[in-house]
């Protein structure tokens, strides 16, 4: 029997000695690498932090504190050991728990996550709560360094500074999604690599070696050693201290006892406090080790070769990729940027070939775009690819740094429309919404492989900033009817009543049916929907029954435009639109769009009760 | 003659002495004074930077170098130096100088400015293309310590690593509007009051003293003293220093030879450089000094005692900001926050009554709009105030802080419409194409003060997070017809073929249309906003013409979801909306109203030509 079959809830872990702890990391570790391998999900970040999760919960495991996640995909050990273990393995599955922490699912959970450098804000919220109801027990966020390349965690930080009852833990494993980039990194690594970190692992266990902080009372043991161990354990920590944090580190993050110890000092303290643990990503699994980045988010794969079991068909992202390649290989003043998202874009070859047109700027989706600005005044073509979801940090650069200066910016928003299994934080459901609110800008919607390129050049070439939306994945059936040349919209089909309008993937479906029932609708297909094409509207208007059909949230949409456009050319007919109600969780990407009558059977079922 | 009368562009300060630059200096601000005192405007912050504008221009003022302003309220000295003196009594006036930085009126301006944060990523693009293609100079930003609250001004930082051609000019005057917050802010001030600070003045004294940098040669001189002055200067800038910059300061920033000197050093650096200056805000006028809050940003006035000569009517704000004392004394769950404004939003006194229930974040509407979705989570209703404009660098935290969470938070929206002088970067006019892309939210916007505490009661109350909007300023003319009972929509007169709708301040031109010619129109005064309630577009489909008025961008407006609504409701008859097509520069408010064909002439006009 495993120590794990018996851990219902934190509490169960207070009568486990420290080598109970690292058993039952090793069996948390196993089912963890299962788990993945047969649901897909986020790997490497879940192993690196196996060890820290149980410390953190061995000593801030009961109800008087609040544990706060960022980003959270890194929190399945924390799901397995707060009384969801055997739900796990309906992990990202439609009606399953949610690859992030979310309260619906466990009030363990504060807050649903997804998107970084929340927490600490979040954080503080509670903490004054906390303060002002004189309540017991600690905020504790578990951060990892990627997200410390956030702006938003950088305002927390600087308001954490009367936030006495907050503690974070950091969890550096160097890495973001690829490899981290900027100044804040090289510190940290800086700090790993010094002589006192090295020697601190010593001198940790020198000070605190004898002590057992186990189940034992340790009033007044945090007072006494405070400074000292402090002054110990590292000098390096001033870029925190600078920001009002006392600094603990670094810690070897797979060593349970060390961090217990660290933990329950950082629990006595009244003052904030960052507590600075390194990990690696991917640990105890080899494969994973060695390819991190791989194993970040993966699908379905075999345990046995870390072979994934997917097809490996071809991807929008890949196609964008590519097409960058070449259009840098005639034009030097293409520049590319990513926030963090490097092999995601697609942009991996790109980033090697073309090191001096490219930036990866962490997790900094505000700063790509200003710094998208400052090459567009100076003449470079500036490419963000960008998934949809995380654009939202940018809305006002959108507007203050390259609308209002008119400035052409490209924006690649990949991950457009549903994303599948990571669920609600990570839909691309709203960047039409942000582009319709934005002036000077146009926007393109390709089908298909070929019209992602035809929008690339479009938008490369044009004078306008220009954004491009593409899904996530592949391709869909593609009629062996389009039109070969690439035109802002099309008209398809004979019906001269009713008229399916739509744009994007989703119009493999409406082909589909308009192959199987050619009597039954025509079909406006939009490839531009910012602005609309006027004359687009104008035929519409000689239809009876119009239907839109699209993957963007209600509100702030195409559909929402096209009727305001209808209504201004005194259209008379009926309109309806169908679109995305809210936020969506998690399941296939195919059901999702199931879930929304944006399928073949959802749209024929809407169409035939017109 | 003063010597400001033969400076027409920066190269002119190349034959003058340090004597003269300062002689200088007193002539500029004493411009300044006499400028705002009659244009209104920024005059606090401007008095600060007289002679670092000045040591900035001797040093850096060729073409070769790119100078680029946060904020940018703070370049009127920038603006008489470069050209502009002649125009500079038009600064904020219709058709005259921008009271920010503008290409448009110069080619020493780079960006359009107004929001805080995005220099540093801005100068980031221009320093690539300049290391790209081997140009020459610098790039320098010149920024204040307030917008080292921001987190976009980290993420810029943190993407400096390998902008060696990029000088920052910190502007240190311990304010953002108000007394600046948070622990940066803290550090800074420690390094100001720190004894490497007054002794640093001497040594840099004793260092730099017998040097003469004015116009010769420096070659070398830099990689001489380098070392020894950064470490002779201060041993406090290991924040900066973290973060890969080379620090040098504190540096009196009212002494033009110190900064002449170390900007010098700067120049030749072949690294990143933060030179951190301390300045006075108000400077050389007594009632600034003594006042620099009021004198931030403010309306013309008497130079001989200080005192505005507006009428001093009673403003949105001011009415937001009592009504809130009266809320937080009845229930301390109440929770204000403001970022950086709290003069501006009405929230003085609340601070001082209820400091457990306030919190003045720093330029951080991201982190403010999270900290409040922690405040909420544990059961506060939190209520941020925050202009319009400023809620844009909030959106994804709207998204997935509050909406996701299904939280409730009290937004209230200040400066929502046209706010006059302060021009493009400073309209509010996006804030509701972003709540009508936010699932789960409700808005109001209320047209008179007392309608402003019916919609915030109703905020308070609400289960829903709810948006409150109104405007700059005082409210207009109040019909006594007006209906008491606050309710989502009102419809008045008796015309039964042409109904204007509209919301929001504007409401008053409508009503006295209505008054002056009562058989022309009926009127639908829309409360709630978002969304629109559903029996009033049923009512309205009884009309013929529909017209919408609408202070807001067009794209992603009330009016455009109004003509959706209409549609699906089967309308048949003729809809205009008439709202705000793009950025509108600086003017008066009622000039910007007028230039919209949204003041009451404008509205007769389209009206009639129906």
């Amino acid at each position: 029997m495993r120590i794990l079959d018996n851990i219902f809830s934190p509490e169960d872990l207070a009568r486990l000695t420290v080598d109970d702890l690292k058993t039952l990391s090793s069996e948390v570790r196993r089912e963890i690498v299962s788990l993945v391998s047969q649901n897909g999900g986020h790997l490497s970040s879940n192993l690196g932090s196996v060890e820290s999760t149980i410390a953190l919960l061995k000593v801030f495991g009961d109800k008087s504190n609040s544990i706060i996640w960022d980003v959270g995909h890194q929190c399945y050990t924390y799901k397995v050991l707060t009384g969801r273990k055997d739900r796990i393995h309906s992990l990202r599955k439609k009606g399953g728990l949610s690859g992030f922490t979310n309260p619906e699912e466990s009030d363990y959970d504060f807050f649903k996550s997804g998107h970084a450098g929340n927490s600490i804000s979040l954080a503080i919220g509670v903490s004054k709560f906390k303060k002002n109801f004189q309540k017991d027990g600690k905020v504790i966020v578990y951060i990892g360094d990627g997200s410390m390349t956030c702006g938003l965690s950088y305002e927390g930080l600087n308001n954490s500074y009367d936030a006495s009852n907050l503690v974070i833990i950091l969890n550096d494993n160097s890495m973001s999604i690829s490899k981290n980039v900027g100044s804040i990194s090289k510190y940290l690594s800086k700090i790993r690599t010094s002589n006192t970190y090295l020697s601190a692992k010593k001198i940790t266990k020198k000070a605190l070696g004898n002590l057992s902080f186990l189940g034992k009372s340790i009033e007044n043991i945090f007072s006494k050693l405070n400074l000292k161990i402090r002054t110990f354990i590292s000098k390096e920590g001033s870029f925190f201290e600078n920001l009002g944090f006392r600094y603990y580190g670094p810690v070897d993050g797979h060593d349970i006892s060390k961090m217990i110890q660290v933990m329950n000092i950082a629990k006595k303290a009244d003052f904030p406090v960052l507590i600075h643990i390194v990990t690696e990503k991917g640990r105890g699994y080899s494969f994973a080790e060695k390819n991190p980045e791989k194993f970040h988010g993966i699908s379905k794969f075999d345990i046995k070769n870390g072979v994934c079991q997917n097809k490996n068909e071809k991807t929008f992202s890949e196609v964008f990729g590519e097409f960058m390649c070449k259009c840098a290989s005639k034009n030097k003043m293409i520049y590319a940027i990513t926030a963090a998202m490097e092999k995601g874009t697609g942009l991996s070859k790109f980033a090697k070939k073309f090191p001096n047109q490219f930036s990866d700027v962490g997790i900094a989706e505000s700063h790509a775009v200003s710094f998208a600005a400052g090459l567009s005044a100076v003449g470079y073509i500036p490419i963000f690819a960008v998934y949809s979801t995380f654009l939202q940090r940018s809305f006002d650069q959108l507007i203050h740094d390259v609308s209002m200066q008119n400035l052409k910016v490209v924006f690649a928003v990949d991950r457009a429309g549903f994303v599948g299994e990571d669920g609600e934080s990570h839909q691309g459901i709203f960047d039409i919404a942000m582009f319709n609110s934005m002036p000077n800008v146009e926007c393109y919607s390709p089908a298909f492989f070929d019209e992602l390129e035809s929008c690339l050049s479009i938008a490369i070439s044009s004078k306008k900033s220009t954004c491009v939306r593409y899904p996530k994945g592949n391709e869909l059936f593609k009629p062996n009817w389009i039109n070969s040349e690439f035109k802002d919209f099309d008209f398809y089909g004979t019906n001269k009543d009713i008229l399916l309008v739509t744009y994007g993937r989703i119009f493999s479906f409406a082909s589909k049916i308009l192959d199987d029932f050619p009597e039954k609708i025509s079909i406006l297909k939009l490839n531009r929907i910012i602005p609309i094409p006027e004359e687009s509207v104008l035929r519409s208007c000689n239809f009876k029954k119009i239907i839109f059909f699209e993957e963007s949230y209600k509100s702030g949409s195409v559909s929402e435009k096209f009727a305001y456009m209808l209504l201004i050319n005194r259209f008379k007919g009926t309109f309806k639109s169908v679109s995305i109600k809210g936020f969506v969780k998690h399941a296939s990407m195919f059901e999702q769009l199931k879930y929304s009558n944006l399928d073949y059977n959802g749209m024929l079922e809407i169409i035939d009760n017109l």
